[in-house]
C-alpha cells in the first residue's frame, strides 16, 4: 500500500515548530508493517495545497493530510480538498453536532469561526475527533483515499488509535505486521547505548530492528520484529532487558515519574523534593502524572540561600563556607525536607543552571544531588554541560532515577555516576 | 525567491528520528526574509530521489537537498543528482583534498567508503564542510540552483552559517525581504482572537499577513509584510497592539515568564508561589528563564492539606469547612506564602487537575487562583476543562499573567476572568 503524508501549516515551514506528528504516524503505521513513501510539507496557501493534493493523490493509495482543520482563515484543508474533488463546502450535520456537544459541555456559545469547522467537502465521511473541535474527514479522489486529520498532536494520536489504525488493521494481512516493544531508559546516551549493545550482544537476532529515539530526559529504545517471528522477538526483548534492565525506567506509554509513583504507591510510601537549580521541575514532573497525590504531599523550592536555611534548615555557616552548590548543603536540604514533610523518600538538588554563575571550580552545569531516606542519604556531584532548560531537565531526570533505583533496591551504581570523574557516593 | 527543501533518509520516514534540520534551515532563511515554499521528505531510494529532484527543480529557484552525503551505500544524493543532470560521477580534487586533510589531522587512512565522498557529479561546485567529511555541492538544473548539504545537524548548521546564508544574503534584494513581528498573547483562544480582530479592525491592511500559532499556555500572533511596505507594517502592528495590547505578554523570542522577571527586576521586587494543583509548574516556568534568581527566592508546593497549614498557615477549619479548592484556602495560601518568603508579589492556586477528584459542585478543571501583594490579594474561580497536563499549563499561565497585569497596573480585567460564569474578583 502506497501511503503518503501531506502536512500543512506555516508554523511547520518557518521553523517555529518541529514536526513530531509524522514520526507519530510512521510509528503507528509501522506496527501494521506499513511505511510512508513520501512526506510533503507546505504552508497555508490555497494554490500550493490544491496542487499537492492533486499531485500526491495520483501516486498514493492513501494520502494522510495533517493540519489546517482549525477555525481560522489560514486553516484551508477542507476548502482545498473540496476544490480538488470539484465539490462545494457544506455544513456536515455530524460535525455540527460534534461542535455543539463540545460547546454545550463547556457552557460556551459557538461563534462563526467555530462553525467553520462543520463546513466540509460535500460527500466527505467524518472521522471522529474525541479530543478537540475539529473532526477529521475522508474522500476518495484519483483512486486515492484522502484522510484529513488535525494538527494538534494529542488529537491526532487519539484519532489514529481510535479510528484510523483499527480501520487499517483490517486491511493489512498478519504477515505484514510488526511486533514492537518500547523501553524508556535514563542514564546513557544514544551512541554509548548502541555501542554497548553491539559489544555485549553480538548474537542479537538479525531479523530484529533496534531503534533509538532521544527524548529528554529519557532515551527510547525500540525493538521491532516481523510478526511471524514472535519467538525471536521475545528472545530479543529478553536479551536486551537482561543487559540494560537497570536503565529501563518505563515501558510502552509509561514514564519515569509514573514508574516512581507506582513503586511508591505499592509500598504505601511518600516522597518530597528540595529544589534549588531545578526550581520546581522535579515536583512538576511527578505531579504531571495522575495519582501523584497518593505519594507526594510537599515540595520545597529553596532558590535563595536564606530560604534554604529557613525552609529546610540548612546551616548558614555551611552555606557561607562551602557555597550553595556543595555536598553539605544538598545533604542538609534533603534531611530538612524529610523532616519538614514527614515523607519517606527525598531528592534534593543544588547546581549552576547558567548561563551566569559558573566558576573555574564549579562551572555552569555542575550540580550536587542528594537522595535517599532518613538515615540513608547518598550524595553525588554530576556535570551536565547543557543549556539551561536541558540542564534542568537532565538534573530532574537524574533525581527521579536515583530515587527509583534506591526504592527498587537496584544495587549497581549507574554509569552516569560511575563514569563521572567528580562523582562521589557516600552512605552514612 | 522560491526555495524548496528535499530531505532524504530512511530514518526520517520510519519515525526513528524527528527532523529538526528543516526548522534550522527555515530559521536561518527567515532572517533574510526568505521562506521555504515546500518541503519533501523521502527515504533512501534512487528512483524516488531522481523523481523528486526533477519535480521540485521545475518550480523552485533554489532547492536545498539535505542528507544522503555519507559514505555508505544507502547515501545516494550525489548519484541521483548526477543522473538528473545527465552527467557522470567524478572524483573532485577539492573534495578529495578535504578528505585527505581530515584523515591526516586524525592520523587515519582513507578507505573506499570515505573516498566515495569525493565522487561528485561532474561540474558540481563544492560547498565547504568545516565540521565533517562530507562536502556539500551545488549544480544548476531546470534553471534551479540545487545545493546538497549534510544531514548531520551540526555540520549543516556550520555550512549554513559559514557559506550558504552569507551567499544568499548577497542575492536577496531588500525588496524581497519580509518584515515580521511576533506577539505572544495569553487569555484568548485562536478563534476568539481572530474573530475579535476581524470585528474590530475591518480596515486592517490587506497586504499584511496575520498568522496564529497555538502554544501552551500562550498563543502567538505574527504580522508579516513585504519589506517595501514598512509604513503599512508599522501601522498594522500599531493597530493590533492598540486592540489586544493587554493580552500581549511578550514579543519576538520573549516569554510570559521572561516578561514577568523583567518587570519585577526593573522594580527591584520579588515573587513567590504557593502551588497545589500545578505541583511546581508555575515556579518551574519562571525558573526556566535565565535571571530568575534575581526575583524569585522561594516556592511552596503544598499538595496535601496538612502541608497547606504547616507551610503557609492555612486555617485547618477552613480546609475542613470549604475544602482545599476554595476562596478562603487559596487566599490564605497567598497570604501565608508572602509572609513566609518576604516576597513582594504572590500567586497561589488550588484546583482539581483530574482525572479523579471532581464533584458536581467542583468538577475536574475547577481552580481557585489568588494573586497580588500584601494587603491587596485578588481571587477568582476559573474552569479549564482540559486534560491534566494542559489544565496545569493553563493554570500556570493564568497565575503568571494575573500577576503580570497586577504589576503593570493593567486596569481592565481580562476576558478569561470576565467571561467565565463563575469567576469572582474580590479586593480587600
Amino acid at each position: 500500500m502506497n501511503i503518503q503524508l501531506l502536512l500543512t501549516g506555516n508554523e511547520l515551514m518557518n521553523g517555529d515548530v518541529v514536526d513530531s506528528n509524522s514520526a507519530m504516524v510512521a510509528d503507528e503505521l509501522k506496527q501494521l508493517g506499513l511505511q510512508i513513501q513520501r512526506k510533503v510539507t507546505v504552508g497555508d496557501a490555497m494554490d500550493v495545497l490544491v496542487e499537492e493534493l492533486q499531485h500526491l493523490s495520483k501516486s498514493a493509495d492513501m494520502l494522510l493530510v495533517n493540519g489546517g482543520l482549525g477555525p481560522t482563515t489560514d486553516d484551508l484543508t477542507a476548502e482545498a480538498l473540496a476544490r480538488v474533488c470539484g465539490v462545494t463546502l457544506a455544513e456536515h450535520p455530524e460535525a455540527r453536532a460534534h461542535l455543539q456537544h463540545w460547546a454545550d459541555t463547556r457552557g460556551l456559545v459557538l461563534n462563526a469561526a467555530n462553525l467553520k469547522q462543520a463546513m466540509l467537502p460535500a460527500g466527505a465521511r467524518v472521522v471522529p475527533n474525541s479530543r478537540g473541535t475539529a473532526v477529521g474527514f475522508a474522500m476518495r479522489h484519483n483512486n486515492c483515499e484522502i484522510i484529513c486529520t488535525p494538527g494538534v498532536p494529542h488529537e491526532l494520536r487519539a484519532m489514529l488509535n481510535e479510528t484510523l489504525v483499527p480501520q487499517l488493521d483490517g486491511q493489512v494481512s498478519e504477515a505484514q505486521k510488526l511486533l514492537l516493544n518500547r523501553y524508556h531508559t535514563f542514564g546513557q546516551g544514544e551512541s554509548n547505548l548502541q555501542q554497548w549493545i553491539a559489544d555485549k550482544l553480538p548474537d542479537f537476532p538479525a531479523d530484529v530492528e533496534l531503534g533509538f529515539r532521544a527524548g529528554a530526559p529519557t532515551l527510547e529504545v525500540k525493538i521491532q520484529t516481523p510478526a511471524q517471528l514472535a519467538d525471536i522477538h521475545q528472545q530479543a526483548c529478553q536479551q536486551l532487558t537482561a543487559l540494560i534492565g537497570d536503565y529501563i525506567v518505563a515501558q510502552e506509554s509509561g514514564s519515569l515519574a509514573a514508574t516512581l509513583i507506582a513503586e511508591l504507591k505499592r509500598r504505601n510510601q511518600t516522597i518530597t523534593f528540595a529544589e534549588s537549580c531545578t526550581g520546581g521541575l522535579i515536583s512538576s514532573m511527578l505531579t504531571a502524572e495522575p495519582g501523584s497525590s497518593a505519594v507526594f504531599e510537599a515540595g520545597f523550592i529553596t532558590y535563595a540561600n536564606r530560604i534554604k536555611s529557613q525552609l529546610v534548615g540548612v546551616n548558614p555557616a555551611d552555606l557561607e563556607q562551602h557555597g550553595a552548590v556543595s555536598e553539605p548543603v544538598v545533604r542538609q536540604m534533603a534531611e530538612g525536607a524529610l523532616a519538614a514533610s514527614g515523607a519517606d523518600y527525598v531528592a534534593a538538588v543544588s547546581g549552576i543552571a547558567g548561563p551566569e554563575g559558573g566558576s573555574e571550580e564549579k562551572p555552569v552545569g555542575t550540580v550536587w544531588i542528594a537522595w535517599g531516606c532518613t538515615g540513608n542519604i547518598h550524595t553525588a556531584r554530576l556535570h551536565y554541560p547543557y543549556r539551561r532548560k536541558m540542564f534542568q531537565t537532565m538534573v530532574a531526570g537524574a533525581a527521579l532515577d536515583l530515587v527509583r533505583r534506591e526504592i527498587m533496591n537496584i544495587d549497581s551504581a549507574p554509569r552516569y555516576l560511575k563514569d563521572r570523574q567528580h562523582s562521589v557516593t557516600k552512605v552514612r
